[in-house]
């Protein structure tokens, strides 16, 4: 029973993620997007577009990496995208946050998910380069149905929008295909600045 | 591009599962709960707690199961688990719901989500009984951490939280126990009624 209390104590810990606010409304734009739930819908893409990887990869273990990529923002917060200097601390403000969060877990499990978090943030092997992906694609979909929300919000251009998001093709050349038409179809509605 | 356009409308429909509120709060107790993050939290489960089902599990198969088993509450709502007369129609509701939902995808897709969500509502093969013990357990330990919000709002007794619950054992005797001694310790901080 000890090993359930402190898995459940855990699962009980990382119910947080579901009040951490990403800068993403959700489609209908009525409210911005929990982490919680983000982690929930890229899990979806990837069971549903893995096929649209640029290498054959281990579905399960990417949705595993999505299911736990930001639980670090917990304690560490959701660093936006475009806020550089937010950007250059926040490996080691999320090191920190792994290190308190998986460490609620039995040793086992514990080390099991820092693995998976930290090929996430490697973005080295085809998994994480596509689960990547995934996670930069998501909000640009949202964006474009939004009417630009963030982007107007934060005075984001489409330069910013490609250089931030030319790694999709890191995972899935399809992918940013899809991406690049949007950011024009985004452009050409007036939505997003040249 | 056909498919990949297909794809994508499924998963941009499948956004309004982030609208669809549950019953039951977040632990915070600041608002009510919705399918999608319901569902991020479920998966987890299955991830930290597999172990615990009464029989070895295909812990890849449970985690699709719990990611797509609330998809048809798109459609159909939330039907509260207390609610008698919406239990009586619900798989009737559930089950146009998923031909209209899943009939987005491109064929083999739509038919293995059709699949795993059937294998769900079935509760008849290991993985979806452990499945369904999860989706029992952590509205338990919500409302346990609630004070008892649900139970109050809607007057449910001890005895209305254990039929409705006892089937966990179903999935994990491990994890009844745990809810058994919740639900004593619920009554005993007077949370819930007798």
């Amino acid at each position: 029973m000890d090993q359930l209390n402190q898995q459940i104590d855990f699962l009980i810990e990382i119910d947080k993620l579901k009040n951490v606010e990403r800068k993403t409304k959700i489609i209908s734009g009525s409210r911005l997007e929990n982490d919680a739930e983000h982690s929930w819908h890229l899990a979806m893409m990837a069971f549903i577009l893995h096929k649209h990887a640029n290498h054959e990869v281990d579905l399960f273990k990417v949705i595993k990496m999505l299911l736990v990529h930001d639980l670090v923002e917990i304690d560490a917060g959701d660093t936006f995208a475009y806020d550089l200097q937010g950007q250059a601390d926040k490996l080691d403000r999320e090191s920190k946050a792994a290190k308190r969060l998986f460490g609620l877990l039995p040793e086992e499990q514990g080390n099991e998910l820092m693995t998976l978090w930290m090929e996430f943030e490697k973005k080295e092997t085809p998994e994480a380069c596509f689960a990547a992906s995934l996670d930069r694609l998501q909000p640009l979909i949202h964006n474009h149905l939004n009417q630009g929300d963030t982007w107007k919000k934060y005075n984001i251009t489409s330069g910013q929008v490609v250089n931030r998001n030319r790694e999709i093709s890191n995972g899935s050349e399809a992918l940013w295909a899809y991406a690049e038409q949007l950011i024009k179809k985004s452009v050409d509605q007036g939505i997003l600045s040249e």
